[in-house]
């Protein structure tokens, strides 16, 4: 029938061939900013790393200091005066977290995220831990960028106040839509708001600093209404101001971004990385010292229908000008853009707890189409639940937000602490390879691992402070859930191990022989073109085939009798009765009683014939019967159910 | 391999074997009341007979004389006088109706429905209008008898009226879910709660009329206040009364329901059948008499809050007593009873147009419990979203719902005349089988064709007047509904006549050898004992295998290389490198490339290792290559995908 020679003579052949994607997939992966890590040839600069990893951290200026102000209000305007020695407090952390990133940038140059950075150096758990943390951060950091960004549009047009859900609702499908179309985003696409943000929030900030030292600044004119959030105070506390501070963290968000995506940079690229980085905490730094100054000076006041950066920009530019428009059209689209990288970084943090068997192993099939639209589409559901269960206020979504990247900061920043410790007592010379990075003995470990260690000890330290203070406002949910998800995680890896053992050919003694009986059963409804593929199909598997007719209906059994004696080519039909008009059933059984005589070492094949219809739609109208017996049989051992498709022409 | 005996020596075997349901599947069966037309063994009598199939008719006089009364009140309480002269006409009707369809009973005695009997004796289009507006009916069967069910219990426990449409849809869920449960329903367990119903609603209108002619039977105590639905009118107009009338004839559904379900009866089960028809229609109409007069004569108003039934009920028997709830209970019980005879009519109609290929065929298996399952929970939810729309309205839903029970009506009966003027014009002797029943020549056939025809006048006249009285109240929606519908099950008719003649072997010449090029491809990922099974398959259909690997790991790549050589038996293995950590569209890449370099004549199974996780929730963590890849390459003739389950130990 075939040649033998094929496969016979030789021992193992292993041809390679390589895949290169055909362009609708590049579409899909090339400029997408962290899965550019996949494609070396196609590094950044510094300036476009910039604009594509950096908006996610500075867009969080559009709310920071909003947020501050929202819990001072509850002792009265007068303790607006905090707003900007806390925002230096935050400021000052920034930098020690930027300077703690800046090593681990240079530690991992292949890309170190928390999840990453822990679990090489400290474990199982904190690794866990940290994937929880971050994959519940993405999903809010959709919902809170895209509510902040629908904030930014009501604040210019008041009378789309009322529909701001439904606003940012069709913001999150936007963006899903692009993910899921996958269009081609290059460097400049980034590049053009990102720069835009940025000149314009500096041309705002330095006018306004100008005019307040030349004292032509002056006040916002009808300020909204102040809005008490929660319960008022009569005096400023330290609970209120450890409260406003928690808050106003929120500005750090976004920070990681850089060290995640290293791969991206030409080379040398931990320097041009680290480079960036610091640019981007400076810049991030002064924006955000800049407005809670200005903020505080201009009376602002925190509302849900009208932003900060709103009324900044409108004293400042005096109305609602060009200008004006330009800073809430610049805002509002570098924090959608900001949500556009959580839907990359979701499904790649995804993929790698999955390659280590924390998640269902299909996902580490990033490209596939298939299942990377699951996350897409999952990652928009959620957020925008979160959305409208919240009433896209950015105020209400804010303390489920930062715990989650305050644990991921202090968890890898720890893992950089711990690593300085093995690398100062290794002997010089030895280099131990991990996953994620090489180790080897380093001068001046001891001062980085106190660098490393008191910004974990901050971060640690500032995600207390805002457990305490906002566990009453949301806080508990991420801790209720956070155990939940390592849980889920946890039992997904043991059912992978457990596979894994009971599948191993570790002990399994002797491949079993290549001999054995082949029985084939051809369930036969009627005979038509259909048929006879399938039945052809069942010939070529074993010479032992039979067909069988579930009859309910004597006429119809009486046609099919007749038409088998002459298409059936002397195949064995057997007709089994069904007077109830069942069919499933009746077929079962008898595939069931074949399965309990057979012999040891026999293989039963169904072969189903299979209409495929012109039009996919009609597939509802044709019984699916492999699909069918397949769900009943799939634990009954040797039985493969097989179904032949049939073109219809 | 085989012994080749088995098969080839012997030309056409063609066994016969029964196959007799398991316990579990005849409780789904027995006693269910019209799919007991299909065991014949187990026949009911007439007592019996009317209990079963009763239910649908009697109940409707639990809301059919409030009906009249809702319209009858635009005129205000005084027009109220016109409600018992109105339900004197719709007796009439009922009467006219009733021995129309008895003649139906002995036309066909194998159950003749306004489906068969249109289709046997008007064509496709008839049939298919009857079948539309039967389909329809029965998902309004189910709402407007639970609405009416859970009007009852509101009357009697008031503080429930708040929850009214929750009720409503826990009672549709608790019908669906004993219907999905199949659980077994013998004759009694229709006999006692239709008996109960009989005996206490004879008792009340006894008593009723006893005390009204003795004077002591007084007016309703506190009767709900008249709310007025639609527009008042100053003076009873023609047009009022026979709103009015076509409110009332709901009385008439479920009529027909006898003659369904023929087969269940003892023989001579058409003399049987029609003799319970006759007294389904006295009980009927009696009851629905004396219910309209009473009513009328101690001031009872329709309302929402409580039932007309309630009012009559509190009033004869002096308040909410033992005998009070006893009425009450009977009629929701009946109420509810009606709405499972629903349940198990859709699925069968259903079936029977399946069969005749104007729904997906897979409706005519009506046994198998999946594709029944199906049925019935369609069923209950467009009911549950009817009821929701309607607020669980009885008022609001009946203008839905008798125009097709109308129009099944006269399309039966119109068919009957149609048969009748055949067999009078049909030579002595001769017969002619139709699918249904059987023609020959009978005397008298001009009085029977005269009696269903004025039949079907009648009923045609009601529907006229239903569908101009009622347009505006939702019979609209009936009307624009029913040619959808119809164009529906005709496109769908065509699909099922193009594939016939497009698969049929009436010019297909020689069948095709059972010879030709059989080439094996085994995705493996991973070497372990689900790939050594699936191996071990497809050597069995073929010599010619290729495993194919697709490398995103070069590390994972050199261990499945290493380990092919130990467990490999020389099959040839090739390697599809995938850079972009893309799994499928190498693989699919590498399966269109062979499948575009083939030979004619060649078959391409590719054979996929399929874990089975001991739970089956697992199954979401293990990658359905199977599924994707089927649907992939559907559409390339000669391709088969085979997975080959292993059942992890």
């Amino acid at each position: 029938m075939i040649n033998p020679e094929d496969n016979k003579s030789t021992s193992v052949i292993q041809r390679t061939t390589d895949y290169e994607p055909p362009r609708d997939i590049s579409h899909f992966l090339i400029g997408r900013p962290l899965a550019t890590a996949d494609a070396p040839h196609q590094t950044i600069g510094k300036a476009i790393g910039l604009a594509v990893f950096a908006s996610d951290a500075l867009s969080s200026t559009a709310y920071a200091t909003q947020e501050i102000l929202v819990i001072l209000a509850a002792a009265g305007t007068i303790a607006f005066g905090y707003a900007f020695p806390i925002s230096i407090a935050i400021v000052i952390l920034l930098a020690i977290v930027s300077l703690s990133y800046e090593q681990t940038i240079h530690a991992y140059p292949d890309g170190g995220g928390a999840y990453i950075v822990s679990r090489d150096n400290l474990g199982e758990f904190p690794a866990l831990t940290a994937a929880a943390a971050l994959l519940m951060d993405y999903i809010l950091t959709v919902s809170v960028s895209i509510a902040s960004g629908v904030a930014q549009i009501v604040s210019a047009y008041p009378e789309l106040f009322q529909y701001r859900i439904a606003i940012a609702i069709a913001c999150v499908l936007f963006v899903m839509l692009i993910n899921l179309r996958g269009v081609k985003e290059s460097g400049a696409a980034f590049a053009i708001p990102t720069y835009f943000f940025i000149v314009l929030m500096f041309l705002t900030v330095s006018i306004g600093i100008f005019r307040y030292f030349t004292g032509t600044l002056g006040l916002v004119i009808d300020p909204p209404t102040l809005e008490h959030l929660g319960e008022t105070v009569s005096v400023v506390t330290p609970f209120l101001l450890l409260h406003a501070f928690s808050s106003g963290t929120a500005a750090l968000t976004g920070v990681e971004a850089i060290s995640n995506g290293i791969t991206a940079f030409k080379e040398p690229r931990s320097r041009n990385a680290g480079i960036t980085l610091i640019w981007m905490a400076v810049i991030l730094g002064s924006l955000f010292l800049g407005i809670s100054f200005l903020t505080t000076h201009i009376g602002a006041v925190p509302s849900e229908a009208e932003t900060v950066i709103s009324q900044l920009a409108r004293t400042i530019f005096n109305g609602r000008g060009t200008l004006y428009l330009g800073v809430i059209t610049g805002t509002t689209v570098i924090l959608i853009m900001a949500a556009n990288t959580a839907f990359a970084d979701f499904p790649r943090l995804s993929a790698m707890a999955a390659k280590d068997g924390f998640l269902p192993r299909q996902l580490t099939y990033r490209g596939s189409r298939l299942v990377y639209s699951y996350g897409i589409i999952t990652l928009a559901i959620i957020a925008s639940l979160l959305i409208i269960s919240f009433q896209a206020s950015v105020t209400r979504l804010i303390p489920l937000y930062a715990i989650g990247v305050f644990l991921s900061f202090t968890l890898s920043q720890a893992g950089m602490a711990r690593r300085w410790w093995k690398i100062g007592h290794l002997a010089p010379g030895v280099e131990i390879k991990e996953r994620g990075s090489t180790i080897r003995y380093e001068k001046n470990w001891q001062f980085k691992m106190v660098v490393n260690g008191f910004g974990s000890l901050c971060t640690a330290v500032v995600m207390c402070v805002f457990a305490v203070t906002k566990f009453e406002d949301g806080a508990y949910i991420v801790l209720f859930l956070m155990p939940l998800l390592i849980g889920l995680f946890s039992m997904i890896h043991r059912h992978y191990s457990g596979v894994a053992s009971r599948l191993s050919l570790e002990h399994y003694g002797e491949p079993p022989p290549y001999t054995g009986r082949h029985r084939v059963i051809v369930p036969v409804s009627n005979v038509h073109q259909g048929t006879l593929a399938a039945l052809r199909y069942a010939h070529m598997l074993s010479d032992d085939v039979t067909a069988v007719h579930v009859s309910m209906d004597p006429d119809e059994t009486e046609k099919v009798q007749r038409k088998w004696q002459t298409w059936g080519k002397s195949t064995r039909l057997v007709v089994v009765a069904s007077p109830y008009r069942l069919f499933l059933e009746p077929l079962l059984g008898y595939i069931e009683e074949i399965i309990a005589t057979r012999q040891s070492n026999e293989t039963i094949t169904i072969v189903v014939p299979q209409f495929v219809p012109s039009k996919r739609i009609f597939n509802a109208l044709h019984m699916q019967t492999a699909d069918m017996l397949r769900k009943e049989l799939l634990s009954k051992p040797g039985v493969v159910i097989t179904d032949v498709p049939y073109q219809i022409p």
